[in-house]
């Protein structure tokens, strides 16, 4: 083989490495729907958003919340700056020269600042996103085409009738890619022990033969998802020449809800595409818990989270969403959850030095990232940077 | 045709679009008077701007403003750092070694740390910019040759010796061509009708005939500007399915002087080389109001507000300083022209997606944009880029 | 010759160009024995810092202060947010999977969420970097191979035992070898004749004939250096046209101690490698004086200071360290070293501009830096970059 053909091989070698859909997916995957924000955000000003490198601008019409790209396409001013200046009717107009766009379909009807005989509508026509809300989330569906139904997307138990669902998002630093991979198990006993809300709960050493199963069906909560399955837990461990781990303390006697199961949901840990990662018994027993890590590009991410409940009365009902706001939502969603974001950081930091993003698989657990980034490769519907 | 000539074909053609006067002025036209900082800002003390992209440190010598590069030809060090050792000298001596400069032509005249015998004296020059102190404001050539007479750059209106001019400076963010593109009309009673200070103003819908054109004379106030001139004004415009724009408001009863004249300046607004945008009858009705974008840097310039009023009498005269300080400075100059900033802002971010500046000609009053850019192109003396 | 050699001889020289050893050492030399920081700053929980560019986590076992590269090889999450996880061992744990290292070797001796079993361990290796704490100071080997004696590279009158050393540091921006070039006697009463601390201290106009030499003794300070000599001080210069300089001011009396001796140093100032510059007489007279610039990156470095005194009895220890936090830490080395940093500042930026590292060889004092870049191409161990 000669000079030539080495270097072509070479070069193909690194574009197969580089063409996966993991790969290419730094800002996310494409043609799924998300969730964006909480209805009670959105209102007649409208609120820009970034998300999978699309600036987006929210706006209520009435009851309906729309989102339109939040560039207009004569000068690039913000949608988001613009105004409601026909009220009664499902339009917004760019602040600078009066371009008015239909919400629905993102048709110029109108230049203000040109006339009613503007040759330019009709002409233009500015991108809009597909919305719904649902549980007081605004979803929007990232894609070109027609979206697929909500119920595809978003988790079946979330969007029962009887779920009481609870929200929070923050924008964090770092690629979203580092959070779905460190949704394992084996992370869990190690960096949130010392959390404050783990203070009197009793750990364990590891997981015994640790194996993600990609499964169809569990309890009604909708496929497919990566769970983890494991042989047991080993309640403490003897490290020759370094002692036993973790060290018994006094204070750390409450056990943990581990198999119980929550309408049908008996796996800890689950993963799912486009990047969504549900636990049980979290930030209660009973509860189910679903984080989105929805990317706004290479290095930033909302992270949003939901809890659902099921209160069985009016009053147990009050009580859940006084708990939520009092405690679950800043120490176990706030606090606890910011020491993954740490982790996230750090990986993020580690590829940007190194140039691209690498999981090194070295140990049994990192089974866990390896298989979803196969089942991501083989299942996802598009990546963000493909158009 | 073979694919070696389609190729350059192609390239030539890139180079052609990317190679016109306008294209190339990312940080300005070189080779004309700029307005820099007030003369009452600069003392002994050295102070330092950047602009046009070149470091520029001014400093006073008696009544004597000068400009020298803000960078020792030996160290890089700033001369604004600098120090007036030689007091009763028109010098200015770096503060690192001593390299000490005549302001009055850049000559080096001594090399304090290595005595008076420094074979660097003489040998060594730094960059002066020519400077005139007129109506309170330095104003500093920015090019390499001899420079033009003051009057060629500066609006003669504004230099008339019974004219009070008053002035303002702040820098922004964004490209200051996007700046000079948004003088029109059209924008105007847009972006600008829920100023605070817009309150009362009754506002038209649109201009009619729109049609900017490049005069050489109007009022004495010294060609060429691209003015804009128009078939009437539109007071209100029915728009099918959407209504009637702008809305009757019983509280905008104010009119405004449109037509009127200032000293033979008819047209509300006007456009000139190298970036200098006039309206009349603002801030106040029979005032001239001036504003220069004066490039620092790719996104970023100093934003140059001049008015020009005629008082009448020395009471008139207090009382126009008064409210310009208390009122049309903070109120019309400051807040009002804020809402140009974000639109500036916009422009320029959607330029950075797109790797390329490209004002989209769409509808009837982009010829105002697009006028301007042909009037630069064809005009204009140099670039900043240029060297 | 044609065209083609042309081109690489000309690509060869700029080749040539820039690779001197000096060129390449934009993050610094390697394989020298650095201060890092004092022997207090370390406890039980890692501090994390970045060397030659290289992330860095100082921990304290016992007596023994370890460093090791701030990255676990697993997902690259910071070893400096790790814990003892053992305590009494000399191990460290990271944070989020529990990968435990020895500090002595950085063999990773435990996965804590993989069991006892897991293949990882003695498979996996952290870099980690000689220490020495002496005097207060934890001094790091920045380099591959067996660190040389720590004497080699520190100076020997700061490692005597009856050596009284205090120390300070600082992260500045730029990059370290402006500093090291900036030693020179020129710029002294220059840059720093108005500082506050130098108030009644009266100046010298110049150095005469300036001359820097190698030299390999100088008391018992351990060589090279390259050290100052002069051939006296002009007290006071006339410039043809300009004047005296320095004027004469009624309250500099203070002469200074030049001439004098400490243990054997005589120079006022002498640079050595990797980057280190001794001044005698300062902060106070008897005393020697050692800054080191630490690189951090190409625009960063620690500004690292050290006082030697040697008090004859505990009361003038006492009184020592008194004054030097009360007057001479916050003051001399504050304020009085500040007005260097705006000149490395000044120097990095110009360099940016410009695209390379470039001292302009212009007048007699500039052998100084130029002798010290000469000194640095022949003697360097390597550079930070090479490997």
């Amino acid at each position: 083989m000669d000079d030539a053909a080495d270097k072509a091989n070479g070069a193909d070698g690194a574009q197969a490495l580089a063409s996966t859909p993991y790969d290419r997916a730094v800002a996310g995957f494409k043609n799924y729907w998300y969730p964006a924000l909480g209805e009670r955000e959105v209102g007649r000003h409208p609120k820009r958003m970034i998300l999978l490198g699309e600036p987006i601008a929210f706006v209520r019409r009435g009851r309906k919340v729309y989102a339109v790209q939040d560039e207009c396409p004569h000068r690039g001013a913000r949608m988001s700056l613009g105004k409601d200046e026909f009220p009664g009717t499902d339009t917004l107009a760019c602040r600078f020269h009066g371009w008015t766009f239909d919400l629905r379909n993102g048709a110029c009807v109108a230049a203000l600042t040109d006339g009613p005989d503007s040759p330019v509508v009709g002409k233009v026509r500015i991108r809009t996103f597909p919305t719904e809300q649902r549980k007081g989330i605004v979803w929007v569906w990232m894609g070109r085409g027609a979206p697929v139904p909500l119920e595809e997307d978003i988790p079946k138990l979330l969007l029962r009738e009887d779920t009481l669902v609870k929200h929070r998002r923050r924008v964090v630093y770092g690629n979203w890619r580092y959070h779905a991979e460190s949704g394992d198990g084996g992370h869990f006993q190690m960096l949130h022990r010392d959390s404050l809300v783990q203070l009197t709960n009793r750990f364990f050493a590891h997981l015994k033969d640790y194996a993600p199963v990609l499964t169809d069906e569990e309890g009604d909560d909708g496929p497919p998802y990566l769970v983890e399955r494991t042989g047991g837990l080993a309640r403490q461990a003897a490290y020759p020449g370094l002692g036993e781990w973790p060290p018994n303390r006094p204070w750390r006697f409450a056990s943990q809800p581990y198999g119980r199961s929550v309408h049908g949901v008996s796996t800890i840990a689950a993963v799912r595409l486009p990047g969504l990662l549900r636990i049980n018994h979290f930030p209660v027993v009973g509860a189910l818990y679903y984080e989105w890590y929805v990317p706004i590009r290479d290095d930033a991410y909302v992270y949003f989270q939901a809890s659902c409940h099921w209160p069985r009365n009016p009053l147990s009902r009050l009580i859940t969403r006084l708990k939520w706001h009092a405690y679950w939502g800043p120490m176990k969603m706030g606090r606890f959850n910011d020491q993954d974001k740490a982790m996230v950081r750090d990986s993020t930091d580690l590829a940007k030095r190194r140039g691209h993003h690498s999981p090194t698989p070295l140990y049994r657990p990192d089974r866990y990232p390896l298989d979803w980034i196969a089942y991501a490769n083989e299942r996802a519907r598009g990546a963000a940077r493909e158009g």
